[in-house]
């Protein structure tokens, strides 16, 4: 007992960084399939020529044709600014993991656009007589749609996933996304303007089912899933934008007076989210409010108004979604998130309560909205391809079909997110653990503020560690003290003597953390104890006797300097 | 005296928690209010409809259609972004009140575009036989107009204000605004294509008639009232994103030759008043620029050009507006902001220098364009619903009727915010005070840096206090003291012995907030001093001998830990 | 020796000062300059006037009539976007010169935007019979191409030029840039959609020609070239909008069939890079990858697309450029950026790997596109005035002349820009130096948590080695030690005594940073030592025997006080 292992751990050393070179290996062999894919089987879709002096009349209601770029292309923009800054701002919250958010965000975004084009090409595209399939802006905005699944999957594992695991996550998840919607969308005929089913449903649900599998009880314990004040309005930047722009979500791809109807119900229902999210952060916070509920549930309302944006509900029926969905988000990210992680879930942006219930709900409006013919409009969106009666389907049955459509991306999306989920627990990828969560410098070259405030000291310590302590037993840990108010000292026994550590300038909330270790599930662990030098209370610090490389971690950011004697 | 009157502190505090329930409770009512307003009165201004086959040629010269959207959405959301991204990061400069900054422009924003859409709909859009008011993205970004209006009030009053009297603020500005514009452009028909008589004008002198009103001297002994490397940063992402877009706000609803003229009269205005900010700023700062001159001042040439932004007022024109506003808005943050303040008029964001001189230049500006009808084209605006002749108005009476819009909205602005002023200050309304002010800690839960930095140690002191120090006179406080170079150790006699408290690592701008403390009008001071240990030259610190809550609100950031002995 | 020509130091602050009245009087001038010629030869560019009642039929082929806001504006304002928020954001990633890099990005692109209209007026859009120039959205967009040439040469002497420096720069570049597009374009008829060539390799290669004149050898020892975790991130603004608005850039004036090649081309081609910067970061890091790669590296898909973005070059192709770009970017930011610097070529931002090399790249790609007819489809942009036989230029002839301005380009660019570095070196300009590269205090009024950090303690210290250290010999020089793990000490001996500087939390990077110093060529250098207390082990540390200003101002940072004994 008590041994610190080093073999093991430089063996794992060794073993991480070979499969650091999975990832750019897996990376490079997938872009040469899709250049490859792209050269065979792509083409412009160019706008249909007609003879010269014809004059075209375009209806108002009637769709664009394929290959236009000004009727599309603003929208477009706003939706590809959703992706990258939206989600990828949004995502920086994480004090220690913001780089990783941001890039991470634009390297899965890029992977994604690429890929979904394929998918969405060979499976909703394909021309039969020519094998190929034509590329316009609409297929950009639907592969930013698809995007957005996977960006919303990935908010549930970020921080907990390697890029090489993200990759192959997208890799699986595009395509069940694109055969989903293809299901919903074709043969279901279920209407979703704002893509909350196929897309936000879909994402959510796939995301959480990934975190599930690759759940492991550590992560409840790291000490940097937290925010800074910076990295909180960061994160700002990519709500407003994401607020700003939903209207261009939800209408990206409508048209007449559908596509009025989706900005303006988008507009009021995302303003309504916002409201009901300050008044139940208010409410709950006893007057205090949380900046994670601004960031978030303020969105929800778009999310929610999505399946009917486009419909004739009214204000008042898109001032109600969205006011329901603002509270039941921030309720969610108030109560549900800490309940969730009991249930091995651990949902690091609060998917569930973005994506995840508020595409429910919008699935169940669309349901509801299916009932009453002179709202839905259904009838415009029917083909003969359609189950359940073609151009002639009923009203019951197209509601029946709005519920299948909801369902049937449930299950998908979680099954496919565990069977993704069990891929990626192949020991060829791997994954952080407490050590590295929600850290930047497992991926990344840090600039040296963030390298001195946290890890500098470490390496020294860990080396004085290798060759002075083989063997540690939990009766020699000394108690820690504070010995002048503004150190924390303990004397830790070894075979030639002592090493004192010495953690300066210990804040309230990182004897906290220090003890939240403590806390976890442990064989042994031996009780020491911070005294305050004034007050002569007791604030217990439990250190475990073994110094696990987790812990040295964790207490690393306050060491500065290690004497031996 | 000297008594802490601790009993009335916790009172303050009860009262204080009970009045936060006020916010969410008064935004719930407003949120349900204008769900059944909504309900009642919207409608979707869905484009008219024609006979099948009818070929309808839209004239590049005409008004476009209610209910399109492809016409008005790109500016739409340039203005959208301006609301939510402009406005809510360039009051992010606060470094201590960035939340609140950004996340009350985000409720404000929200609460304004739903009420404003109601009530330029009873007032502009009334359908008086079916008893409705139609709404489309012309509503949308009319409401964006108004909610300018609203968030350059909330720049006067930033820091000082809690939500629920921002709320309110919002609730009466908009109407008054409404109003002020109906009257203007439909009785008085003065043209204001960039909305510089009726939103900056009215934005600025409103809010800073609340300001006026809200005044309490306390405000300027605010040590918190400053930026911080990153929080300019942030507010730069404002500032730039206003700039960009500034042609769309003034040619959000232009149309034909006027959008034209409003899209490069804007862009050319707005360049020059960035060059002029650049040359005045670093003239009146010896060759350091300041940021503030920056993030502000380089905007007024798009407020300056609003008013005649789509007349013909040629590139030249717009350039000399532009320069001039550049030039006056500088002077006036570098020289007028600390004479308002003399004048109780302390304006926060300095909304008198970036909306309110150069709107009124703007307002100068129409009036003497309105004298040239070649250039102002005026006829083009006229209906037979105006004042002063109907559509056969004569060039002397536009003038006129500009001139009487700019002092209607500068007399309404004052007025209303006066009345809006007196009401905030009722005792259910609970402003914050000098501890409070400019602070997040009052409103967010904040993180752990945040707090660190300046509340850790506040808590543990104030008990102590409480426990030590009932009385405490004058003549007993001890001269405060650099011990060491690093540390001012201040040791203050009570009942039990002495607490002594510790400041380390005192910088030179802390020492002056402490000293500026020591300037407030007070009836007791107790002069003690820092002695510098090297220059044996001492800087006068003087410590109130009761330490008012605010003091050690001050000091907080500095204790790292309390002795008593 | 070892005198420390205080005289010459005021002497040279006094001076120092004079020329900073430089920038705002240049600039003023300039400013009144530009109003007199948009006064003398400006109008607006009004869509031209039909009969009443005429409908005109605009075919889809055809280019949109000039005067015409809606098909340009939103990419109009997405390249906006892209000069004052990209390029302005993307470069703050340098630590301490963040409010400069964004404020003076936003200065120059003001400037150029005024400027660049009137020479392009006079050069493409004279009207040789009113003399005048029109101005209309479309001159704004070019506008804003010239606008990113200038400030892709801000990127190459970021932090080592002044303002006055940056509008002489600006003034001079835009007019040969421009005389160079229209030989380009107009004579040579070298298509350059995108303009990779005309902006991009242009602007590169000046800015590298000034900053190689401009070169001195300090600037490789300035300690304040660095990043902060904070910085890297607000850069990461800049590259999203860079990379979501690159497909406006590239399709801002192409229309018809070419605009919808243009933007999926653009789109499919950054992916790509942005993927295969992902990929070499990884390989070149062993796994860690450099977030200059994500910031800069993952848009040089966008550059090498765009000389031949809106030809038939199939999105395969368009792949194919992206991931040489992204992969050669990367390479080059990881090698060859230390290589240039042995050339006295100092390229802050690295612009020759993300402009340079990628628009040589898509020149190379516009000649070989030239060599497919069927893929260039070169004959719908000559014209009459076409050097090389007007419209029945040969296939081989448009090659021929896409090689030509290339080499036209590079010509002129390095010479122009040798050229205007030569003028930029007269002494009426007043280049940084050691101490003030990369340094915002030089020109701002800094926030401060920014003095405080760094230049607190430096006056009172100088004032003290003013007084006290005329002389200081090498031999007096004593070692520097830790005294207790925590502080640096060194005991600088003088005349009347010694004068201890005291130099607390020094940490491993700054020990760094002081030793970085001592390794600069200087005739006289005494080796002392920093003692790790705990280690045994001694770091070299060498201090000069005179503490020149710009050593007193690196170690500043450090210092809290000085004491005489």
């Amino acid at each position: 007992m008590g041994d610190f292992r080093w073999n093991e751990f430089y063996h794992d050393l060794e073993l991480e960084k070979a499969r650091r070179y999975f990832f750019p290996i897996l990376l490079l062999l997938l872009q040469i399939l899709f250049i490859i894919l792209f050269g065979v089987h792509s083409e412009y879709n160019l706008r249909p020529r007609y003879p010269n002096g014809s004059i075209i009349i375009q209806s108002f209601d009637e769709p664009p044709e394929r290959g236009d770029v000004d009727t599309f292309y603003p929208m477009f923009q706003d939706v590809h600014v959703m992706m990258f800054i939206g989600f990828g701002f949004l995502m920086t919250f994480l004090r220690r993991y913001s780089f990783s958010a941001v890039c991470f965000n634009f390297l899965i975004a890029a992977f994604v656009l690429e890929w979904a084009i394929i998918i969405r090409g060979y499976v909703f595209d394909w021309n039969l007589s020519r094998h190929v399939f034509g590329v316009d802006v609409q297929s950009l905005i639907h592969a930013d749609f698809v995007c957005a699944a996977v960006l919303i999957s990935f908010g549930a594992v970020l921080g907990k996933t390697n890029p090489a695991q993200l990759i192959v996550l997208a890799l699986f998840e595009v395509v069940i996304q694109v055969w989903n919607e293809w299901i919903g969308s074709t043969l279901f005929c279920a209407y979703d303007a704002g893509e909350s089913v196929y897309v936000h449903i879909f994402g959510a649900y796939f995301g959480l089912a990934v975190a599930f599998v690759l759940h492991k009880a550590d992560v409840l314990e790291s000490a940097k899933e937290g925010s800074s004040y910076a990295s909180d309005i960061f994160s700002m930047v990519g709500t407003l934008f994401l607020f700003c722009f939903w209207p261009s979500f939800n209408a990206g791809t409508a048209y007449g007076d559908g596509r009025l109807r989706a900005v303006t119900n988008t507009y009021i229902s995302i303003c309504s989210s916002v409201l009901c999210t300050f008044i139940l952060s208010a409410f709950l916070g006893k007057g205090k409010k949380e900046i994670i509920h601004i960031q978030n549930a303020t969105l929800a309302g778009g999310v929610a108004v999505g399946c009917v944006a486009d419909k004739n509900i009214g204000l008042f029926g898109a001032m109600i979604i969205g006011s329901l969905a603002g509270t039941i988000s921030t309720v969610g990210y108030k109560h549900l998130l800490e309940r969730l992680k009991k249930l091995h879930i651990h949902d690091t942006c609060g998917v569930h309560n973005l994506h995840g219930m508020p595409g429910v709900l919008s699935g169940f409006a669309g349901i509801v909205v299916a009932s009453m013919p002179q709202r839905s409009l259904y009838k415009e969106g029917l083909s003969e391809q359609c189950f359940g009666g073609g151009l002639n389907r009923s009203v019951r049955i197209q509601a029946a079909y709005q519920a299948a459509a909801v369902f049937l991306t449930l299950g998908l999306a979680i099954v496919g997110g565990l069977l993704t989920g069990l891929f990626l627990r192949l020991p060829i990828f791997n994954t952080p653990d407490q050590d590295t969560y929600f850290d930047d410098s497992l991926n990344w070259i840090v600039p040296d503020d963030f390298v001195d405030a946290e890890t500098s000291a470490i390496g020294k310590l860990a080396k004085q560690l290798k060759m002075n302590m083989p063997q540690l037993n939990e009766e020699d840990m000394p108690p820690a003290e504070i010995d002048d108010g503004m150190h924390l000292t303990i004397d830790v026994p070894n075979q030639q003597g002592k090493i004192r550590i010495s953690l300066p300038f210990m804040q309230a909330n990182e004897i906290n953390e220090i003890n939240e270790l403590s806390r976890r599930p442990s064989a042994n662990r031996h009780p020491s104890s911070i005294r305050s030098p004034h007050s002569g209370a007791h604030t217990a610090l439990s250190l475990p006797p073994q110094l696990s490389s987790s812990t040295i971690h964790k207490l690393s950011p306050h060491m500065t300097h290690v004497a031996r004697f």
